[in-house]
Parts: structure tokens; C-alpha cells; sequence
């Protein structure tokens, strides 16, 4: 057997990732365009989970997505046909998507399309909704399914209109900017979704909806900066694709969580996850809520802290501190210690603050096993009961024991003696 | 005669500044909102000044204007016209406004109209063309005529209806948040403008102008960063409006460039000019130029660092130095120098990476000749022959003569024994 020359593989990884170039094609249905996704199949965030493991928010976003789909008339019905065992749950990310927090998907609910043009690749991630009472917090009242069928019958239309009467957005190029502007493009997407909002509003515009319904969808749009986070997660798992799932690989192409379990997936181990428990986020607690009301973290939105965005560029977004907690001197360190568990630096993704040095890029599992340093997440919080919501928003780590045994299994295809 | 506690008299000017709201009210048509415009009137930017001393740039921009008013019937026509001696020219700043680079406006442009509720005061300036071959920048060809024509025909029109169908804009809270997102609000506007451009986005929908010209509108504002310079201006002289006249204030209330002269005004010096020759800008040049195609110093627009924008907050701006030159240390340490000559700290306008400090605020005259620290300026550069446009961007200090002749003038005032 030929030895490996990780650091080559590694090398070579990094190249593929940084060569996919991610475009806003389209908007589609999910259960048209979203491959093997079934009627009676929730798509959710994080490594796979039965109904009795899941989470509170991840139980409710699950409940209300029945509602929406009509395959329950009520949350204690949908709570029934959940545990029933006719309703089947896969991971997103098995399906070349992602979605944030409770990260729920079924098969009428639009989704963003983002392309590679060379390779033909693509992924998808639903729109976001909003903040406060959503489905992806774990909220299902009236109002939150209210609001998802005005996005599949007004937002989502509109959209898909819109982009067809304009070129597809090059994604990278505008997280680029972004990266310019202050957000670090996971829970700062202030730029991002005000230049998204530039791009838009001139198609939108020259779609045949009433002027009505194109105002209503400018406000949706306008009214919420996290707009652009269901764009840079499938941006970033287009980009980090691309590594997937090359021999003796060690870069990390996935971390994400279902709220009850971390899961990390490694280039050279196709398709296996390896979890841990799911950790306590440390940040800024909205008024009235307290640390007990947290549930543990949760979502594939740590996809963008795997492509070296997020917590891994949070140098290049001091305002996010504001939103997550610490200071503008941990938002700097955050950025220069994920170098020390990556093999690359990002060509499109530069941080001002830095000189313009490409953001951490290439997790290696090795590198994290060696150092001992976590990389690091920040992201939203959720209430820990079903049907309430975000409560804040901070800084977490992935449990240790997802590289420990990623490690071992590493060790075991690949150092057999 | 009791002693000035100019100390305290500071303190109260930078406290009056501090209290301005500026908000985006509306559009006007010159001649019918700025004060004492008349038809054969030319404002113009920086201090007062002679057709016969005018730089190109300012000569062509004067042209271009006279063609555009119908005043003149060609350029060799205009040119005989202005020379005659039967068109005025007078600073913006004495009519309550602000123009950037040559700063010329006449009548029948279209103008932001800035308020302050509580006091009533407001200001103006003309509406941004965009990059490259345009008027402020002593362009006057056709092109740059049917640009100012479509923009009083259409774009102002449309804008003004748009500003009537929703509230004012806090245009404050908007350059605070720029300021978290990269721009130091001078020379980039990225962040501002893309703000600015999702509040106008739904109300121009809901104009009744064709979809054409919605279209053309949210475009031609989509396709120029620099739009929202033609507001930060005005709100910050708006804001800075509220130090003058007071008696015993060294605050620097006005610096300004015609190309020629660079000109400044303080607070206990009413209406007075103390100038000097505008200096050379170092900075970068777009292709195909060299330094000798370089006008001096020119426009309003230090109006922005007079409030403790532009070249005082490129602290916040690290990717300004990719458009003006130098690198982030020198960004950072222009912004940290600037609290040596300033006498307080903005409360509204906060630098991110300088742990939220607020922007240095209030430009002492005194300090100034003390410290012999000259205020830092960013700004683009016009070429020095008329017609032909912009040709770089760069950094810049004020004449130290400025300074010296307004304290001698303070002294002799104030001090007379």
C-alpha cells in the first residue's frame, strides 16, 4: 500500500473548494428539484435523529411542517403522525442541502437554488423566514404557518420570477463584499442581504405580480437581514462539496446539529457521521429569558464556519459582538486561532482587518486532534420548548469526542497495521 | 470683559452638533428650495472664488452647467458667458448646502432636501451622477448633459414622490450603521448606499411612475456606490450648522476646496474664510494617469470629516485603502491621530474596531496650531483639465496657512490687548 501524502490530498482539497463558484440560479419547489425528497419525508438539520431523540424546537419546527403540508390538521395530531413511525427523517445535508436551526424541510416549500456551472452541482436551502417566532426556532403557531404559505405562494413565485429575468448572482463575489462590510456571514448579514436586496429589487420589479405583492416582497426582504443566511449555507456546502469524498482526505466537509447531537463528516470517511453531544451556547440572552431556556446548539448553519466564514472570519465583523457577546479583541483572536487548525487560506474571502488575509479555510481534523482547539461557532439560540422561538445568540464549540472519533476511524481504514 | 471659557464653549458646540437629527425629508427643485438661488446664479464648492482663479474641473463643470440651464447654447458660448462677468458665483456653503468635487448646481437641478425637526434648519445638495465622465468632476459632454437632463425629468421626480409615500429617513442612524459595515462615509458609501437603497426601494414601487422608469431609477441608484455621499454631506452640514456662529468657538465648522483654494470657517469667526492653496492628493490613479493630470484638492465633501466621517473614521474602513491608498495600520492610525485635534467623540458614530469608540468629533482650531497635527482628508481626484473627469482617489491635508490666519484672526478678536 502506497503511503498517503495527506498534506497533498489536503492541499488538493482546498484547491477544489476554492475553485466552485456558487450562483443564485433559481427557486424551486422542494419536493420538484430537492433530489429523493418524498411527501412523507422531514428534511432537518444535523446528523440523523429518531422522533423520540429530537429536541423540543426540532419536535415543534417537525409538528408545525406537518400542519403546513396538510398532513395534520393540528399540532397534537402531527405530534401523533410523528411518532408514528409513517413519517420518515434524513438529514439535509444527505440531500444536498442545508437548513438552519431546527432546519426543517417537506416537499411544498420553495427553496433557493445554487449552482457550480462547471461541475453542474447544486444545493438548496429553504428561504428564511424571519426572526422571533419561526419554524426554524421551533414555532408553529398560526402566524408562523401563515407566514410560510405566504412564502410558497406569494415570496416564493415572485423570486423565482425575479430571477428569471436577471443572471444568476455570483454568491461568492458578493460574500466577498460582505466580508468587506462588517458581516462575518453567518449571524451578521447585514451586507450580504443589503446587496442580495440591490441585486433583487430590479427583477422583482419587472415581474408580472401585482405592485402589491412585489412591495410586500421587498419589505419581507428589507425587513429582515438574515435574509442572505439561507444563501451563504448552500453557497458554503457547494463549496465544501467539492472535497467530498476524496481517499485519505482529513479536511472536515460538514459540522452540523440537530439540537441534540453534533455531528462532523471528514472528506476521506464518505458519508459517516461522528457525534457528540450537542454543547451550551454561551452568548446574549434576549430580555426575559434565562440561560435554563436554552436548548443546545442546533442547525447546519455551522456549514459557513466549515468554509471559514462565521466565527472562523469574525475579525472581519467586530459589530457582531454586539448580537453574540465578548469583545471586539475576542472577535480578532476567534480569526487568528482557526488558522491554526486549517490548511488553507480563502482566496475570495479576505479580512480587512487582517490585510486582506483569506479567512481560515480547510478544517483538518488532524490539526484539531493535535492542537486540541475547537473551531469555533457562533450562532442563534432557540428556546428549548417546542413553539416558542430564538432567545439569543452566542458562542459555541463542537464536542471533542466528534474528532476523537473521526480520528479512529481514520486510523482504521487508513493505518491498518 | 470676562474671560471665554473656550473649553466650555466647545463643550456646548460639540453638544448642540451631537444633538442634530438629520433627516432625509425630500427632493426639491433648486431654485425653489435653496435660499437666495437665482437663475444666474452658479454655486459652487469650497471658498469664494473668481471664474478667472477657477481650476478646470471647476471651469468645466460651470460650462456644463450653463449648457444644462440653457444659459448657454455650447461650451465656447458658456465659457464667453461665465467670463463676462453676468453670472454670480457664490460657495454652496453660504446657501445652506454642500456639492462634492466641483460642487456646481443651478437652478433647475434636482436637490436632497436634509431636515433637523426641532430646529427646522435644513440643507441641500445635488443628487450623485455616478462615477467617471460627470459633471462634478468638470465633465460637460453630451452624455453628461442627458444624464443631469433624464435626472431633473425622471429620477428626481420619481425620488420625490417615493420620499412623500413614506417617513423621513434617519440618515443618523443610517451612516452609524454604515459605519459597522465598512464604509467611513466619504469616499466609500457601499454599506450607506445599500441601506439607503432598500428604505427607497418599496416606496418607489408605489409610486406612479412607469415600471420603465422605476426600473431605470432603482438601477441607475444600484449602479453607484457613492449615491449616498450627496446625503452624508448635507446631514453633516447640517449637523455642523448647529456650532455656528458661537461666540468664542475655535470649533472648525466648515473645510472646503474650490481646486484652487482650500478654505475652512470656524465657529467664533462668523461667515469668515481663512484659505490657502489646495494641496496636491497622494493616493491611487486609475489607469492611463499620471500625477501631473491631477487637479488639487477639490469639494465640499471634508464637510463629512469636519463631522468625524471620511478620513477620521477609516478606522472602521480598512477596505477604503484599496480605493485610496496606504494600508490598514495607516487607516487605523489616521483615525487614532485625529482625537489629538478633535475635542469630543462622536455618541452616534462609532468605530467597531476601536472597541465602539466614538468617531473623533469637533475640530479645534487651537489644537490644531498647538499639536501642528493637520486634519486628514480623503477624496477623490478630478483631472486638472475641464471635460475630462475623475482619475484617482487619495488623501490630502488642508494648508497649515488656513489655520494659522483664522487663530490670528481669533486672537485679535478675542484677545485684543
Amino acid at each position: 500500500m502506497k503511503p498517503l501524502d495527506i498534506a497533498a490530498i489536503n492541499r488538493e482539497a482546498v484547491q477544489a473548494i476554492q475553485k466552485v463558484q456558487p450562483e443564485l440560479v433559481g427557486i424551486g419547489i422542494a419536493g420538484e428539484v430537492v433530489p429523493r425528497l418524498r411527501r412523507n419525508l422531514v428534511l432537518h438539520a444535523g446528523p440523523p435523529i429518531t422522533w423520540d431523540r429530537m429536541c423540543g424546537p426540532l419536535r415543534g419546527a417537525v409538528m408545525g411542517a406537518l400542519v403546513y403540508e396538510g398532513l395534520a390538521r393540528s399540532i397534537p395530531e402531527a405530534e401523533r403522525l410523528a411518532a408514528s413511525g409513517e413519517i420518515a427523517f434524513e438529514p439535509w445535508h444527505e440531500h444536498d442541502g442545508v437548513g438552519p436551526m431546527a432546519g426543517v424541510a417537506t416537499a411544498s416549500m420553495p427553496v433557493w437554488i445554487v449552482e457550480d456551472r462547471a461541475s453542474g452541482r447544486r444545493t438548496f436551502c429553504t428561504l428564511n423566514e424571519g426572526l422571533g417566532k419561526v419554524l426554524r426556532y421551533g414555532a408553529y403557531s398560526e402566524e408562523v404557518l401563515t407566514r410560510l404559505r405566504w412564502m410558497r405562494d406569494v415570496l416564493g413565485p415572485v423570486l423565482q420570477e425575479a430571477l428569471t429575468r436577471r443572471p444568476p448572482i455570483n454568491l461568492k463575489a458578493l460574500i466577498a463584499q460582505a466580508l468587506q462590510m462588517g458581516d462575518e456571514v453567518h449571524n451578521r448579514h447585514r451586507a450580504a442581504t443589503s446587496l442580495l436586496f440591490r441585486e433583487l429589487a430590479p427583477a422583482i420589479l419587472r415581474t408580472r405580480a401585482p405592485t402589491d405583492d412585489q412591495v410586500k416582497v421587498l419589505e419581507f426582504l428589507h425587513a429582515n437581514d438574515h435574509t442572505f443566511l439561507n444563501l451563504s449555507m448552500p453557497a458554503a456546502k457547494l463549496m465544501l462539496q467539492a472535497a467530498e469524498w476524496r481517499e485519505g482526505c482529513t479536511l472536515v466537509t460538514t459540522m452540523a446539529r440537530n439540537g441534540t447531537d453534533f455531528g462532523i463528516r471528514v472528506a476521506g470517511l464518505p458519508h459517516r457521521w461522528f457525534t457528540g453531544p450537542a454543547g451550551q451556547v454561551k452568548g446574549l440572552l434576549f430580555p426575559g429569558f434565562i440561560e435554563a431556556d436554552c436548548n443546545p446548539d442546533i442547525g447546519d448553519s455551522a456549514i459557513t464556519e466549515t468554509v471559514g466564514l462565521g466565527g472562523f472570519s469574525m475579525a472581519a465583523a467586530p459589530a457582531i459582538v454586539k448580537f453574540v457577546g465578548g469583545t471586539v479583541a475576542d472577535a480578532m483572536r476567534y480569526t487568528q486561532t482557526m488558522y491554526e487548525i486549517t490548511v488553507g487560506e480563502s482566496e475570495a474571502f479576505q479580512i480587512p482587518s487582517l490585510d486582506f488575509r483569506g479567512a481560515p479555510l480547510g478544517i483538518d481534523l488532524l490539526k484539531v486532534c493535535e492542537t486540541g482547539i475547537l473551531p469555533q461557532i457562533n450562532t442563534g439560540i432557540a428556546h428549548r420548548e417546542a413553539g416558542v422561538g430564538q432567545v439569543g445568540a452566542g458562542l459555541v464549540n463542537p464536542p471533542r469526542q466528534c474528532f476523537e472519533a473521526a480520528l479512529a476511524a481514520f486510523v482504521e481504514i487508513y493505518c491498518p497495521e
